[in-house]
């Protein structure tokens, strides 16, 4: 098991083995920034608990902590049971680790992974279906590792080499995935080469990711990041600090349409009003050919304590209605391009996302789409 | 002295005479909603640490305390010092108050004419002084409930009658007037007259005057209130759920640009993009002649702390920049109509702003402003 604690950015890594190589290391997000405290996860049930407290969250992340933690829970099950006991075991718990947040697309596939390598490295016995658990796992960290640098890659063409202001929204950052993060990473990839980047963090209300988390990770790369409210992404274009937006996706439609963090829409909005680029960074794995257009995308609406409550203090009167709607979804004709691990897709979206799947020019099809 | 505490609406009047007419009542507005606590002000420093605290806030309101905290502590000097006592006292009093909030226009301007009746009315001794003082103060508090009353009667003909989804940002409600308002007094004729009204309060980061005051005072008064986050106005919009949006003003240059809380410029874009009609709602006194345009208007930027902690939780990592601007400016081409207690002003703004002051028609006005 290779140590993925270390990261170039100085931004600790939110899921690796740990050194021993017989627990998860997760940094629990839900402190941050106040702690930094890293939680050593050993048994199914602490996996599941930190998935479903979202210790850990960002749906490449996710998969990452399910995928290491199936390994390492069965890992050291090895001689404890029966060949009956032990398959049945291992069924159990990626049922479990399944169950911890069933919308996030990412976990799924990632067990789904593991189950395959368990069954087909069967023949070789216990060790040999623990040593494929392992390699899977790490595999999955590794290519999604990958996918961020590809971002990064592509994004960093589209900035300005002497340096930009940059807004961003949410956290889709090194913290949500197993690399330098999908919306950050042109960001860091422009640091990296020198760029003067200013970063601009909305606090992104109710949760506050990006007061928590963007500034946190921005700030231990060294970028120079300011915080704002939500409210002030405005004027803050108005006296002409921003040169573009970059923000993540959580599901993009078929035609094009985002759906992404409350506020996102709103950005885009004023993005448009200011003449500015409005750029969506993501891996090919969040479009989904499957929803034609953003309207079908179902928005999770969460609980009013989300907004209504803030470290224990209730922010409004009792029995206020509250409309706490998760995600936005922004229109196609207000998304300037998207930046995708396979490269940069403008409009028109509707064929060049198709091109992107099965029955198009194959996975990696990147060549063929109205790239630049 | 009349007790003003009772309101048609149900809600609380902020700044009144006690029962007794020996002290000023005021709500603390900073422990809202938590608490709903009056305070006795007896003192001129509990006056002025009531309004430099911001237990009172919002520019009407914060005039009429200072003008009824001033009576009230004369009154009490009554018979306790000597004649030339009696007059240096007021004086320092007066200056005392007067440089508790200095950029709030309505302070000097009430302090200015309690000193006015107060050496106009020397020559009838102590206790004619006084009465003239308490007399005035309870005139401005008189005249600014007229002014709501009159706000909300022009504003009600721009609403239709059988209802509609209303966004408003801060607080420009009773809380911080006299009366009923400005940006809430259209909103609560409405409710009135039986409209079915429905409010939605932007929670106005990051010092939730929506959430914590506007939500509160329109509850009471029975308008059916929902909180979101600001980053959701879009979504809103986007949903079909808002009909126009009304906001308040701290001050309107000559040609119509409009400073108001951090916030109010995304929502016109947003009204704009959307083809909503975006409203300001204000008294005459709010408009300054002196500053041409919006551009010229000082933007003030407070402390990182407003941001960054609440309720005594750290949101943001030590060391992180924050930008905090309590005002934006919203460019005049953005707004639909201003509302005023002397009529609606529809474009071009300038000539009819113009109008409204000495040199133009005369104070009363309204009728040759470009009214409907």
């Amino acid at each position: 098991m290779n140590d993925q604690s270390a990261n170039p950015l100085g931004i600790p890594v939110p899921v690796s083995w740990t050194q021993d190589g017989l627990a998860v290391r997760l940094l629990d997000q839900t402190l941050l920034p106040v702690e930094e405290r890293f939680l050593r996860l050993e048994t199914v049930e602490e996996v599941a608990e930190a998935i479903s407290s979202l210790r850990v969250r960002g749906a490449p992340a996710i998969g990452i902590a399910a995928a290491m933690g199936l390994a390492v829970v069965t890992q050291r099950r090895l001689g404890e049971t029966g060949a009956t006991q032990w398959e049945a075991a291992f069924r159990e718990d990626a049922l479990l680790l399944r169950s911890t947040r069933p919308t996030a697309v990412n976990l799924a596939w990632a067990i789904d992974r593991l189950e395959g390598v368990f069954y087909l490295s069967a023949p070789g016995g216990p060790r040999a279906q623990v040593e494929s658990l392992v390699r899977e796992a790490t595999a999955i960290a590794l290519e999604d590792k990958e996918m961020c640098r590809r971002i990064g890659e592509f994004g960093l063409a589209l900035l300005p080499p002497e340096g930009c202001g940059i807004l961003t929204h949410c956290n889709a950052g090194a913290l949500a995935t197993g690399g330098m993060g999908t919306a950050l990473a042109p960001v860091y990839a422009a640091h990296a080469r020198g760029s003067l980047v200013r970063l601009f963090a909305d606090e992104t209300r109710p949760l506050l990711q990006g007061a928590r988390l963007t500034a946190w990770e921005a700030g231990r790369a060294g970028i120079k990041t300011t915080v704002i409210t939500d409210s002030m992404a405005g004027a803050l274009m108005q006296r002409g600090e921003i040169d573009l937006v970059i923000v993540g996706a959580d599901r993009v439609a078929a035609n094009g349409d985002v759906a992404n963090k409350i506020g996102t829409y709103g950005l885009a909005v004023l993005a448009r009003h200011h003449g500015l680029p409005f750029f969506v960074a993501l891996p090919r794995s969040t479009f989904d050919l499957s929803t034609p257009e953003g309207g079908l995308i179902p928005i999770e609406e969460r609980t009013p304590e989300e907004v209504g409550v803030l470290a224990g203090t209730p922010l409004i009167p009792g029995g206020t209605r509250v409309w706490n709607p998760a995600f936005d979804v922004t229109p196609a004709h207000l998304v300037t391009a998207f930046i995708t691990d396979g490269g940069v897709i403008r409009p028109p979206f509707g064929p060049a996302i198709s091109h992107l799947f099965p029955g198009g020019p194959g996975e990696d099809g990147a060549e063929t789409l109205n790239l630049e």
